[in-house]
């Protein structure tokens, strides 16, 4: 008997505990608060007796209650950053995920979870107008943006064996913060990412990007790779794709997508998303708008010799030692990863269970509840809208009563009271300098009841806020 | 009503399914075939028809046990590559991240998960003799080397800002994979990594480490890592970690220790790591050596500031309202990553349910098993020892009535026949050119009875294979 022992029974009755937790944190969801009153100093004191020498057996799962208590609750009123509801029959395939513990390098360490994961991924890029893309799950669109430019990098200014990469890559003023952290990463530098200037509507102005890849020419600068954001952070922007497209191929270079927040939501709006299919690389996060568990990132690319060319580099222990296609293929040649979870089985049971057109219903629900959200706020006096609900988030501000030069102070109060009172949970932007407050639809809990509570809580917490 | 909608009272019926699959899987674990008896043909057409336009509801489940009969058996003489047995309270805990779904971004985002990761980080830290270390739960090992190695390069050759990082990095000729990958990744170039070589126990030379740095900078190059290994993937080897210390510290470079398959071994047997306490950054995979499932490596350094140069890049839509410095810590201010699973929640429930007392106890007895192991493979003739257990993996290959021109190609095919006949599951290595066998005990499961099973396959095998 080993010190680690536990029996299928005694494990069982252990599950069995945990989904007892489980159905009643799915039963209590929507009636508890969603920021959780719990101060930082109370938190780190919760853990503060680090792990134990000793075992507490069974005992040790008393302790569940209060940390799950002291959790953000994922409700239908959670509309902050861009972070998807947890769909249910996805938590079920990442528990099984968790019991058959693949380690998803290759095909001959975990058959049937390989071929699962590149059936999925095949699905998603053909669900996405993608079609014959591959690719792989990622933790998420950090990693799936890295990649991505990596592969970019390697194509047109391999670094890989001499080191010292030099070229420029492009992307939006409202890029999100992966992409710098990506290209400083790769040696690239961040003064080597151009940010073009959007349009009225946060938009890469395709001009602009042909001004900048021509006078990087001009000066003797190599242009790499153009990133265009398929739903920006701040906006839920679009970058024009079928232009960048066209100007890539004029000009001979990469086109990596990063569609982390918005490209899964071509499935349902393609007419949002055209040209995505002439991207030589894509991310997205299934955490997002396919509504799974964390972490469930997603890189497409169009062509694995590629992503082989920036990432094979196996040793002698991990070589295949076959010549079938498929029993030969390994993630770790195509991937910055070598030992992998199976991301991919989430999505599989989840969409299995309700079907691709469930998902789309939902994805166009949340679109709709944007819209309602930008109807709600034109119609209120008191609240200025920022940005118009391009995708699925929502940009605006309170200010009734209010000189210019207090809007940004009191709404950055305002947001932290409204979150504080725990009815609804928002974020915030920075749009041309002013601050907004920010509610982003990827729940597929959000009902169109629960879209009139935001501008119910933000008028309410806004009261308040003037009377202390 | 959602699309997606579920109820409480559904999920739990179709947890009960998923828990009653996981009991029979652990009960069923020790007597089935460990490599399934699937062709790479078979297993794609299981997963053919991709993702359905319409849900299967509950119907989708019954797809479960065949995926689960085609995956790879982790059981107790699964001993091949250095990957964990997947201790079941830590399944567990996986399913709770799953349940609560938090994005481990930063506390305001998960306040007790971001308190219970940073503890457990300290705990294990103090554990392996790294006491006042911080750090991060990551993907795994790749990604704690890579963000490591990033970490090394930003203190002593930043590029973050003007790319075209240039330096040489130190490693033994027996580094993982991962390293290489990660210096090229980074901008280095391949050929800027330094394979130094090593001892007749395939541990990095000192004194061959001090001539190559010696060389690069009377060249005019600049040093700025060394990666010591703590548990080489194929042997086990531990670098002399006081030695490359002391070397780093006369040189002023970074030391960076790749502990992915040995370090968490620090806490049961710390006289085989003296000296893993002065490295700069250290990676461990505690889906390994914890036993935990997939994916868990773990990043630990020695100052925060120097993650924080980096990988901080913070947009202003993440950025911290707050002045308290525990509601506002950001994991991703010190990791590549933004979206981040709960990872260490099930490090946290498995040790707190066992003790780390009883993990001391199973990492111990690995390094018995392997012991033994080494003793079985030096009793039979038939079998010669290429690698004595120094941690705990053993290398040996079959050589009775071959000849030593014959040995590689007939232990590649032998091991082949020893996976199929699907009783003990072992894997290779090359050591001196040499095709070996390689069993690697990570594995809580494995008993002293399982250890004799090994060499008995492996000569019942060969028998057969002969007999062909």
């Amino acid at each position: 008997m080993s010190s680690l022992d536990l029996s299928p029974a005694h494990f069982r009755r252990l599950a069995d505990r945990v989904s007892t937790l489980a159905e009643e944190w799915l039963e209590e969801l929507d009636t508890r608060r969603i920021a959780p009153d719990i101060t930082g100093a109370a938190s780190e004191a919760m853990f503060s007796e680090g792990l134990p020498e000793q075992g507490l057996g069974d005992a040790s799962l008393d302790a569940l209650k209060p940390l799950m208590a002291g959790t953000r609750a994922g409700n239908a009123r959670f509309l902050a950053y861009v972070f998807g509801s947890g769909e249910p029959v996805g938590v079920l395939g990442d528990y099984v995920a968790s019991v058959v513990n693949q380690n998803v390098t290759a095909w001959r360490s975990a058959p049937t979870v390989v071929s699962l994961e590149r059936s999925v991924v095949r699905s998603l890029a053909n669900a996405v107008g993608c079609p014959g893309f591959t690719g792989s799950f990622t933790g998420g669109g950090s990693s799936a943006n890295m990649m991505g430019l990596a592969m970019a990098r390697e194509a047109l200014a391999p670094a890989n064996e001499d080191g010292s990469p030099s070229g420029v890559m492009y992307a939006s003023a409202e890029v999100h913060m992966s992409i710098p952290k990506a290209v400083a990463l790769l040696g690239l530098g961040r003064k080597n990412l151009r940010l073009i200037p959007t349009d009225a509507q946060w938009r890469m102005r395709p001009d602009a990007l042909v001004k900048a890849i021509e006078e990087d020419r001009a000066a003797g600068r190599r242009p790499i790779a153009v990133i265009a954001t398929a739903g920006t952070v701040n906006t839920g922007a679009v970058d024009p794709l079928r232009d960048v497209a066209r100007i890539v191929r004029e000009h001979g270079l990469w086109m990596h997508v990063d569609g982390a927040y918005g490209a899964l939501a071509a499935m349902a709006h393609p007419e949002k998303f055209e040209g995505l299919g002439e991207a030589d690389s894509l991310s997205m996060d299934a955490h997002k708008w396919l509504y799974q568990p964390a972490d469930c990132g997603v890189l497409l690319f169009r062509d694995a010799k590629a992503a082989r060319r920036a990432f094979s580099f196996t040793g002698d222990y991990a070589r295949s030692l076959t010549a079938d296609a498929v029993e030969g293929f390994a993630f770790f040649d195509e991937s910055m990863e070598l030992s992998r979870r199976a991301r991919a089985l989430k999505v599989w049971l989840s969409v299995r269970f309700h079907g691709l057109a469930a998902f789309r219903e939902s994805i166009r629900r949340d679109v709709a509840n944007a819209k309602r959200l930008e109807g709600l706020v034109r119609e209120t006096p008191a609240l200025e809208l920022l940005a118009p609900a391009t995708l699925s988030a929502v940009c605006f501000r309170y200010r009734a009563g209010l000189e210019d030069a207090q809007l940004d102070d009191f709404n950055t109060k305002l947001l932290a009271h409204i979150n504080r009172r725990g009815r609804v949970y928002i974020s915030n932007a920075t749009l041309e300098g002013r601050f907004s407050l920010r509610a982003c639809f990827v729940n597929h809990r959000t009902t169109p009841e629960d879209v009139t509570t935001v501008p119910r809580e933000v008028l309410a917490a806004a009261e308040e806020l003037k009377a202390l």
